[in-house]
């Protein structure tokens, strides 16, 4: 059985959307226990009680507005805290929830822990892409870290690679370093040193700068960047793709009554190009790097997102990736 | 009379692109003289005979794939060198190209000349938003410098607003510092401490804090960033609205019949849709800092989107921003 932690009271639709989730999963995985943390009374409104979850009562809540580490460090009874606290025990395999993402990194880094020699955990939406041929795009970091160094962008690889390999079946993930310009000698000093440690690191399939403007183009498998410019590139896109549906839908609904008809005939078409780029299909973001899998799921998950999550961390688990990760890093040094 | 030297070679259609671009700037501006720099068999074939155009011979050119600095200290009779030297001996006011954009920089820096007191020039490219009310966003520094300063970015604001206020005709251009958070306190190192710089200069109106993903939402006039991330923004805002038009174009072509009319019938507002995306409408990104006005156009100018660029270099030549700005920071120290 494996046992799955899920912070009930994160996100912006908590508990609701996480319950139905977690109903979801349940009822489509016979081999998974839940077990979640939260308010008791509002997470019962919603369960569809099952042997194979359980509800356990805390009482607080890392907010949006909490300071991470500080929060990490006080709220002690908060539902994110004391599941991750079930999985440093060993009570469960891993930890998913859709709360505060600076509170889920305090959180795993604080209680679940890092795994030895690995410096800085990273953060790793896998992300759709436009390439019919390659559909998955693994961002490393997106936003884990502020500030990076080198060694921690060559770890970034390794991490990725073992996740692409064992969680997506990838079998030769081609790894790209995100730079401003695709030439050999290009970026800041820190991408330059990347450059190179990558390139001579004959255990990645090293595939050479990479633009962010084609960074959803297939070419690469693995995206490696720091955690700030990860984070913009992350945003840029969502933001981005969002206003452009937005603006869509409005033009059709305002340019008059031949757009409007037309917009009518090409909804469905739409529809499905916008699911095209859900990346909540996926999964969350997993957090690579401590001791056991940490999977932020989207702060606006409905009840699909979070199951996605969740079938997520199911997969992860069963791959073993995290443990692989150890082994190779504990005994590297 | 406002004379602007023009890189006759720069740019994937060069050079009847940029010729058309002259052209019609001469058919539109009485007050415009152009100089332009290049093949002149070539430029002859497409240009419209003017007594305000000159044709200057040059016989080489800074392609692609050239080492910026390198190319502009040994390819001494390139266009785009040679149009900046016009410029550097006054016999030009401001200098366009749609050429390679590092070549560029580097000429700028190079024969054009810093501004004194001023460390780091910055590219500004000014974008459409998605806001109604505020329908630019200058973005600065969007990749001149790979690595950056405190100084600099604080400098960056400075050079952006004059341009807000003088050139856009903003009154009091509210500057944001692109971060990994909207909250005081977040950030990188260099973030963190550029907030404080940038709260503390009055002379500015500073925002605060704005992430990647409201960037063309309209909250700021002004986003300052380092060139690194800035670049990757860019590159991320123009990848995906690319991305995302190309893939609306095939699902409505090939989902059916049913889209297929519908396509039809939105094919005019989905055009003006994205027309607003066109970020050549207000011409190209500014290289501010330098002792003359220097425009960077889109590599794939069309005549219009040079013509554009054309447009813009006259603006600022009449406001005579770069001379403010060389006041400023001349007195400054």
């Amino acid at each position: 059985m494996i046992k799955i932690a899920v912070d009930a009271m994160g996100g912006d639709n908590a508990p609701q959307a996480i319950v139905e989730g977690v109903n979801k999963a349940i009822e489509t995985f016979d081999d998974i226990h839940i077990q979640l943390y939260g308010d008791q009374e509002k997470i019962n409104q919603y369960l569809k009680a099952n042997p194979r979850v359980s509800v356990l009562q805390t009482t607080e809540v890392i907010t949006g507005e909490d300071e991470p580490v500080k929060a990490v460090r006080r709220k002690k009874d908060a539902s994110m805290v004391v599941a991750a606290k079930a999985v440093k025990a060993g009570e469960a395999d891993a930890l998913v929830s859709a709360g505060n993402t600076g509170g889920l990194l305090a959180t795993g880094l604080l209680v679940v822990g890092r795994i030895k020699n690995i410096d800085r955990p990273g953060l790793m939406p896998i992300l759709p892409t436009f390439s019919l041929e390659h559909k998955h795009l693994i961002l490393m970091d997106a936003g884990a870290n502020a500030d990076t160094k080198v060694e921690n962008l060559h770890q970034f690889a390794i991490l990725a690679n073992y996740y692409a390999k064992k969680v997506l079946n990838i079998e030769n993930p081609r790894i790209g370093l995100v730079n401003n310009g695709t030439e050999e000698g290009k970026g800041n000093e820190l991408t330059k040193q990347a450059y190179e440690l990558l390139k001579n690191d004959t255990s990645l399939n090293f595939y050479g700068n990479i633009e962010a403007s084609t960074i959803l183009n297939g070419l690469v498998d693995i995206a490696i960047v720091d955690g700030f410019t990860g984070n913009a590139i992350l945003k840029t896109l969502e933001g981005t793709a969002r206003n452009i549906f937005r603006a869509l839908k409005d033009v059709l609904l305002n340019s008059g009554i031949k757009a409007k008809l037309g917009g009518l005939l090409v909804k469905d078409a739409l529809g499905s190009l916008r699911d095209n780029f859900d990346d909540t299909k996926e999964g969350g973001a997993v957090m690579l790097g401590v001791k056991a899998p940490v999977i932020k799921a989207h702060g606006s998950s409905n009840g699909e997102a979070f199951y996605n999550a969740i079938r997520q961390a199911r997969k992860v688990v069963q791959t073993d990736v995290v443990n692989d990760i150890s082994n190779y890093f504990e005994s590297e040094k």
